[in-house]
């Protein structure tokens, strides 16, 4: 028996988690009993022995919240890539080419974060966005100015989200605009490492829910040394790692004329990978790519609807969830336009789904796609919860015990478009509608480190 | 002067609209006059020489609306093709091979709206719902049953939505499940003269705002015989047909197989195409069939989402929207599983830049994709609107003179994703915003036939 002095609450559901990849898990009527910091300290069956016993002892103390029939609990989803200075674009200038939306709209716009006023409007409204969407843990990519990156990394915290956030290097005046470009090696490094200090010494911040990451933007924009330099701080600090990888033809080709070598063995030679690390992307893989990310345990951050626009591929996903690398989700705010990681599980599948049947119908059935390249809403699922999880080194993600009460309760509104109906829908087509149909106004409630923040 | 008289109300709003394909115009300040039947008598820009007087004759007579700024006035949505019944299913079952999910999934469901009871509940909720999402024009396949057909015709008219209702024709027992399938083309034919009639007779709807439509499912689940008796009575009553056209490689293979013809030309040489029908997906088509479509003035109603996880190929988009062939958007309901047309707008753009790009990352760029095959967010939303109006026959989608008012209001709300920085977006990023991120909670008026109905 549990001693209720060291519970905060217990949580009575209908839920929904995925602990085995490819595998649903629905537990009607789980009990999970959370302690004062927002840890799981224990869960049970309805046929567990000792249900009952700990079921009665909330009612009695009062820590009881029970989830009424027809709602569903299940693990609050992880984005591991959203751009926040670019929310104001977000569903704009996806018909421009990636260079021109660089140079033109996106480095312009990223350039007004030394304004601190702007910055605390957007990310004010982009952090509480996402958590509307169900999104308790985002790594973000911020700008390259260090006191705007606080203070997204200070909100992020008042408003109660898992957090990881990066000032962002760049310093290649080559790719730059000069607008928008670091001054030197030692100015990014300096700024870099007061970042990190900072971060982590923000009041209130004293358990980590907000986390430093190291964050050259991608191979073209960063000079060698930096990129170097950057992964003595990695291994340094042992802190989190964000970049772009290997996301088009052109980044690509960029790496090999430039380097000869893929962007995995540049940052693997950098110093950059480690078991923290974030790829956006990853398009263009080679197999010796894949043998690095999962000899340092470096994970991917699948982004599918950014990637049917830019891309110019789809992702090997099927291969990669078979290979047993570390792979999760990202909206990649503003490459997408959506915030909602429900919908990047819904585009992982769909983009599969396309690379499978392909696309160009004067070719036969046969030539045309990639056979058995699909993949399941439940491994997509997976991917936006314990997958996001793995990927970040995180016990978040899963409903167990040491990991953190990261939730969120889906209770389908009159006002959207999810509907659930009890004589014919199993668990797994809930858990289907609540990926392709769930959005915002379904979810009811938003609990990060056991503390509600919706 | 306009007689004040005859005027229901003017609105006057920040209105957008798209009278001519592939060009978006944006209007400040537009004011429109609605008559008394609901269709627009004149509109106005702020320029024009009686602009003020109608505006201040509107304002006397309290018959003037105002949009706030900040607000964006639009035509209705048009969902050119939905499976009411199968309503349920949205969401679920898209891992299905399409044969399966017909055959134990969506037959035995469509085979339960013998039950009216089960119709009402589920009919009231899909009407209602495509309402909230903007579709102020649905055109509907219902089940086999004539009185469940009727009762979606009656449910629309009382919630006020623009519908062409189909009561389903499916004859051919080699095809159909013996529990879902019509007894003879007799039967078939008797059922669906007296739906027509009966459509066409319902109290209150004296103006025709629901249509009957003649409905062959597809080419394999109707006899020879019962094709051509059908095209019989499109031609007699002049009415709106609708079926399934070229969908995916197994329905392009049965027509060639069984008629040794496309799809197209089956339903040419049985009659059944006219200016009003609408061939729903029509992926594989040859020169031919688009020839012969743009002959009988046919249209088509694009599902992109659908075809994702359906069509086993990309739909030529460019090349028919180039061709000048009618083309809307439909939802397909539960092909795909959202009833937003917004959503679909944004879909037909996705897979159209899918197909430019191609999917396959070991194919040389060169090899991967079809050059220039992309469309833009203004052709969707022509298509969501002037488009799937034209393929309809009637007179809606946009604001001119004649045509009925059927609009929406975008207001962007707090709890969804969309968000419009007036410094930083011009009319065509508001627009394209909205495609991507408009959901039913940004969707704040509703009007059909200048009634507001939300
Ligand atoms: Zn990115
Ligand atoms: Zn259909």
């Amino acid at each position: 028996m549990i001693n209720m002095t060291e519970i905060q609450f217990g949580i009575l559901a209908d839920t929904f988690h995925a602990p085995v990849k490819g595998e649903l898990t629905f537990i009607p009527d789980f009990l999970i009993l959370v302690d004062l910091r927002g840890d799981i300290v224990a869960t049970f069956h309805s046929d567990d022995v000792d249900y009952s016993v700990h079921l009665n002892a909330l009612c009695d103390s009062l820590k009881l919240i029970t989830v009424e029939k027809g709602q569903y609990l299940m693990p609050g989803l992880v984005d591991l890539h959203c751009h926040a200075p670019q929310w104001p674009q977000a569903g704009k200038g996806l018909d421009l080419p990636l260079y021109d939306w660089l140079q033109n709209y996106t480095f312009p716009l990223e350039n007004r974060y030394s304004d601190l006023a702007f910055a605390e409007t957007v990310y004010q409204d982009v952090t509480r966005t996402l958590l509307a969407n169900g999104t308790t843990s985002a790594m973000y990519f911020a700008s390259i100015h260090r006191e705007a990156s606080e203070l997204l990394a200070n909100i992020s915290l008042e408003q109660g989200q898992r957090a990881f956030v990066g000032r962002i290097n760049m310093d290649n005046a080559e790719q730059c605009p000069a607008f928008y470009c670091e001054s030197s090696v030692e100015q990014s490094l300096a700024d870099t490492e007061v970042f990190i200090h900072n971060v982590r010494g923000m009041k209130g911040n004293e358990h980590g829910l907000v986390k430093p990451v190291i964050t050259p933007r991608f191979v073209p924009s960063c000079t060698e040394t930096l990129l170097r330099e950057l992964g003595k701080l990695v291994q340094h600090h042992d802190v989190h790692m964000q970049t772009h990888c290997s996301e088009s033809d052109w980044a690509r080709d960029y790496a090999l004329q430039h380097y000869g070598k893929s962007d995995i063995e540049i940052y693997a030679e950098a110093g950059l990978l480690n078991n923290k690390t974030v790829l956006a992307h990853s398009i263009f893989l080679t197999d010796n790519d894949v043998a690095v990310m999962k000899e340092f345990d470096a994970g991917i951050g699948h982004c599918p609807l950014s990637n049917m626009y830019f891309a110019n591929a789809a992702m090997h996903t099927r291969e990669l969830l078979d290979s047993g690398v570390s792979i999760g989700l990202g909206s990649d705010i503003a490459g997408a336009p959506s915030p909602s990681i429900f919908r990047a599980s819904f585009d992982a599948v769909t983009h599969s789904r396309v690379r499978e049947d392909g696309v160009d119908s004067r070719l036969t059935a046969e030539e045309r796609g990639v056979v058995g390249s699909r993949v399941s809403f439940i491994e997509a699922f997976w991917m936006a919860t314990a997958g996001g999880g793995r990927v970040l080194n995180e016990k978040v993600g899963l409903f167990e015990k040491d990991f953190h009460f990261d939730a969120l309760v889906i209770k389908p509104s009159a006002m959207g478009n999810l509907r659930i109906w009890q004589d014919m829908d199993t668990p797994r087509d809930i858990l289907e509608k609540i990926v392709s149909l769930g959005q915002s106004c379904d979810i009811d409630k938003v609990w990060v480190q056991g503390k509600q923040v919706r």
